[in-house]
């Protein structure tokens, strides 16, 4: 097929394939997403005067076209087509005549493609957020029903203090609420308009860039030509950045399950139905998927990685470097909701073996509840306390005299009187609910007003097509 | 000096040293953080009645004397003493008597180090952020000047289009003011009082962790003990994801001006006293400073992937794991403000070579530029118009027969059609400007209401101390 | 399909699609390096008398016609199989009857993944191998044949003193002469057989795990089953170190021919039909791929980086995080061969510019030569030689009086006069290329004796399918 | 102080500060190394005639001091000098007359510092080996002591297969071993000469690097000059990779170890002088130091990121950028060290809790065993026999009808019947202890002949330094 800037030569096919790589896979998740940019850019040239109103509707209805076979999966781009807005352009040069040889004037293909990825980029960013709820409405559900489940709380792995089933599940929705926040700026960040920086130096010509900007629902114009081009992977990498916050609260969650159902924790089970099996060991149940979780937050900070070290120490203005920063950004999109879903599936079904639990919660978490308690029935400085007990405490230890194990009521009872905010007796579940519920009407309205800034773009095509 | 956990035993010295590390070196910096913290904490103790006032006041002055020493640079943190909380609390264990000894009721050394890193950290973002503006106002004063200067516009490294080096440097401080945003983001994640969640699990004890918060001047309560302490490292790589973002930014600048001040390229001068030469070659002037934060960039991914990479997979609860992230995080903060100074610097110094640059505009600049002239004036599809220029310019490429330059007036009148927003002939400076003036307000408020904080709650004290 | 463990429930389907994910894919790769394994597993079983000679056979004849299949593109590996280990046993079971239920007896899928890994791994090394002496061999005909023309040397990317264009070419290849060093070490450390470690633990029969790595040619067994597993990720990571180092080279190269090939150096052309074109100014080249050769080492750099953090901080034994080191293992291989292909064909096309690269040679070039000339003749100190000439240079240049270029026939004269151990009069390729001379017939004699070792072991299927 | 290159500026402050950093701090480890350096350089100038002997005598005698004052640590490296090789030029300057300004003639900094670099290089690798074999000793100690002790093999972190804490031990110094041979490749890469390659582009003058290289013991001259400078940051990052292969084994063990030390597994203890206590709570013991080594391998793999991030994309010849790839050199070089003493440190206080270990070898373990049981016994195809087993203990699992333990007797019987190389009834303790002596051997031979060559270089100097 051929290339945009077909000039009398051949393409060496070495060089062709290398560059193509993955692209035209890649792109062909894009081809809606140019479709839009198509749009409003042609909807642009019209009000500015470039094209006819004809040349605009016989462009509108070529590119309806290409969303109607792209649902159907018949929109094909080829590797020797480059990208999907070479696939489309030839497409529309080849249906909707000199309409479709006009429709790349003010444009270039680098403004296109940073269009494509803000689009693809806010669709993906609404379906992470909805995931991301989704888990936390599970984890909330779960930190309820075990609100007043004791529990050995851990530090350096070792046991430490008196702690609640609820208040550990819960601590990762607040995580994620946190990071629901970073998500907001980052998405702020990829909602203004590139379009009309053209290669990253403008045009001379007196484009619209607002006109375009408000039809595809964009904040605002980003301003500065250069900036626009320059941002192509900054902005990216500022969305996987946030991602791979959200996988570092998978990753801890994760390993905490892995531990907490060993056969030496015991604390929870999963169905048997989440669990593969040996090849060679018939009584294996493995909990692979938060293996896999504990292992893709490496790949998570890989594809940061590789994205913030492709665009550094870049010059100015568009480099084909940029081109390698897609398929990381698209894997890490895709990847955090794959991880979140299996964490809202894993969480669903994870059960509490009560009895290993509470026989968990063995005399010495409480060596600082007594150190306390001698201060304050004392009148005695903590830290006089606190050796004291300590002395005791080792003693115990050292001979293996364990105090005997407390009630379950006994236990609750010193839940209850972690009453101060945060602590396992006032977790403060109703509030941290209502956090969500915010953050959920935000991302849904987003969502909303992407959708139908998006039917009004489609026009009378009857396909809209924004994922969700 | 004893350990705040002795008791009966010598820790081994190999031991000692591989823990000690840097500690006590990176602590020095905390010291009035820790007092800070300590005193807020005092005060919540006495508000709910575990510290009568006298000894509160005994707490208050000795703290007011660390702060003291501090300032003098007579505090210190000795590596036997395992951190600069346990200096702390041995300091006033000796000087406050009793009172010293009950400062740790209802607090654990993780949530200090937590109150120390957050107030710390929201003292170095204030200084970065001002850091940020200042290379804004640098290079929009640059812009500004050189705002109808042409320049080649580049992309793939060769001649692209005209541009301006106006356009140039404002591309930059939009790029920085986008990052500014992202660093809001990360003061707000970080502006949350984590102080209260003792070792992860909270107290037997009905603390006000609101009270101490209000003191401390955090926007909120961090609730949720358990996450208070997994936010370890999570919200300083927020911060540190920020920073490697303003040194992406700085990366380009940096290798943008080291290309245009080689010899072949020529486009700018700088002063001989911002570089250095050579032991061996006479003739050598090395911007050395530009290579340095082209090469410092990789070491703030390197120190983002660090926090990260220690962060993840860890369990919930503390880990010594997260003492290893003190060091990259108050580096990256160190790096990131040095590498801000040293740019403003360089581009307050830059000169533009103006014969060098406008004989860079050469004719094939304006390929596209001719290629639309033909479209609008022969109403012809722009594709086909591309390939009539296309093969007029390989020809003349081909036969290295370039047309004649274009003079100085010439190549304005082009700067100046490029009109549409953001283009060269209307890059909108004034609204950066704007936009600089407005973030610049908000940090400096932000600021002064923690300048203020701290000085009421360090009260009697004379000494504040805050970094600006 | 059944799974191997399947044991009377059925695996949630969100879960297996996110075991799945690319297995079935990467897997499909590995099908003869599993049959292979299979092969050499079933004739020591025969061996010790674990299967009769006819259930060999069958087992032989059917695995045969997976490699037929698979050399036709018709062994299929399904998601459902979960990996290429099961959809080989299921075949065996289905076609050699009971034989193939036998053929899992003492081993694991586990060892049968390393096992397929460290072949693979071996015919890949193989071919990076290859590739790597024909860039040395592409780098040093092109250097021989640019031996004497004149170029100048950069140092801070600022001219710094004479060099030549064979002298720049032949570092490049000397550097990859050092990597192949480190291949040979890590191709050794992957040459050890695991086969046997079974599920990490070994079997309790006496199982001749030297008969199968002798069958398999591996050069020695790797004892401790439990390292066996362990160095899962490991020795690939060993492996992709070096490919890292590789790309480093590389990297380094396409950066200086992007910047030798601009309008301002111009030293170096390549034909167009290396470049791709601008969608939107007529007049681009652009040498695209040497772009993504510098993007795809920070590519790789990330491989490297995704290997090491998903192995690091696992504890003994196999977990499933393994899995996830298969993809970017594979894909480094990948990489590093399209790489070293793309920069043989970029530096067998690449052309001189001799009159921009003599023009270049200008006069500070010579400056510490001169200080030489002083030293020399003036019994001067070279410090103080060095001083003079600088005050000399300095004004020349603030003056902007250039001394007069050198001729060809003098800047020669001044290479030949560089004649110590590798300067540019005496560069030493003849040695250069005696010593890739030999590496590369190492490297042929580990292929072939692969090749050879395959083609026994597949004894009388006509199909050894070695990649070369 | 005078720079090297002073020619009549002022150097800006905030320019030498930025680039000085930490610099000289780093550069005061190097003092002894660039003496050798200068004395072999010397000597080479005198052997052509460019030194007088008496000149030569004279910077011998000067050098000789500044190894006595760096013996005393009374020789600085002051900021304002930039460097070591500045500071130690001026020494002779001001010491040893107009010799000491002609010992430059020749060289370049650039070059000093390599050689420099590689001679630390050569003798902290010589330092991590003796480390690494020493830990190796201590493991198999360990392990032949506890050859016979039953524990449970885990995969996915869960209960697997029979093992034994021998073969446990064992595994970790089977994987030192592998990276000792990496370690060698590494070493032979560091093993060539720089020396002579001056500012990367050679000098003017006919000297005698093959001399020069055999008086530093190097094992041969590198080669081509531009790619002598080129591999500044390559070779450490080929060091620094191995590093991180033997981190990636410590960061298993100690993984292991905090797991086996827990509450729950409880299979192994540590000596309290070993472990840190809680600010809070009594009862802690925490094993601090196998924390930080698996937080320290998530540093050495960002050193490692840092090393090749900063070097990959840099165009030929010096680039300062360099010079930030000598601080997580060195940084490596310490870490690994340390880390292998204190895992040795560990490992030798390391005790086995027998009852807790025996008791969680339960009856799942051995479902593989009794699937070949039945396998053989019944000549039933294994995956058949898997089938049966599985059902049976799905269903003791499910009922949690757990079949009784078995006793130590039987267990180790188990243990004996793993026969096969390298399984826990013959781990080839022997074997590896030999492979070991062999390492050790070849080091402690590279070592002496360093220091052998040092005191013949240093020679009427009496202090030779190296460190051991």
């Amino acid at each position: 097929m051929t290339k945009l800037w077909q000039k009398g030569y051949h393409l060496n096919e070495q060089v062709e394939r290398f560059e193509a790589a993955q692209n035209s896979v890649l792109d062909a998740r894009l081809v809606r997403h140019d479709v839009w940019g198509s749009l409003a850019h042609a909807a642009m040239l019209q009000h500015i005067g470039i094209l006819t109103e004809d040349e605009y509707n016989a462009l509108q209805e070529a590119l309806c076209n290409v969303l109607e076979l792209d649902t159907a999966h018949e929109f094909l781009v080829k590797p020797s087509d480059e990208d999907v807005h070479t696939s489309i352009e030839n497409y529309l040069a080849a249906v909707a005549g000199s309409a479709g040889k006009k429709i790349h004037m003010a444009r270039s293909r680098n403004d296109q493609v940073l269009v494509a990825l803000r689009l693809y980029g806010k669709e993906q960013m609404h379906k992470v957020a909805a995931k991301l709820a989704h888990l936390c409405t599970t984890l909330l559900a779960f930190a309820l029903a075990h609100k007043d489940v004791p529990m050995p709380g851990y530090t350096h792995m070792q046991r430490a203090m008196l702690s609640s089933v609820g208040l550990w599940a819960a601590s990762f929705a607040e995580a994620l609420l946190d990071d629901e926040q970073l998500l907001t700026a980052a998405y702020t960040l990829n909602d203004q308009s590139p379009l009309g920086s053209a290669a990253g130096y403008g045009v001379p010509l007196n484009i619209d860039r607002q006109y375009s900007a408000q039809l595809l629902g964009f904040a605002r114009v980003q301003n500065n030509v250069i900036y626009a081009q320059n941002s192509r992977g900054k902005i990216e990498a500022a969305i996987v950045q946030v991602l791979a916050q959200i996988m570092l609260d998978l990753s801890k969650m994760a390993q905490d399950i892995l531990l907490f159902t060993t056969a030496e924790y015991g604390f929870f089970s999963v169905p048997q139905e989440l669990c593969t099996g040996s090849s060679i060991m018939p009584q294996k149940r493995n909990l692979g998927v938060m293996e896999l979780v504990r292992a893709r937050t490496q790949t998570m900070l890989a594809l940061q990685q590789q994205i913030l070290g492709i665009v550094s120490g870049l010059p100015s203005g568009y480099n084909m470097d940029y081109q390698e920063t897609k398929r990381p950004f698209m894997e890490a999109l895709d990847l955090v909701q794959e991880s979140l879903d299996i964490c809202s599936l894993v969480m669903s079904k994870l059960t509490v073996n009560i009895e290993r639990i509470l026989a968990a919660c063995s005399f010495e978490l409480f060596a600082a509840d007594r150190a306390y308690e001698l201060a304050v029935a004392g009148a005695m400085p903590f830290r006089d306390a606190y050796r004291i007990v300590g002395a005791e405490v080792t003693a115990q230890l050292d001979r293996h005299m364990p105090l005997p194990a407390e009630s379950q009521e006994q236990l609750v009872a010193r839940l209850k009187v972690r009453n101060h905010l945060g602590g396992a007796g006032n977790p403060g579940f109703e509030q941290v609910q209502q956090r969500l519920q915010e953050a959920q009407a935000a991302w849904q309205e987003r969502a909303a007003v992407f959708k139908y800034t998006v039917e009004q773009l489609v026009g009378r095509c009857s396909i809209a097509l924004v994922e969700e």
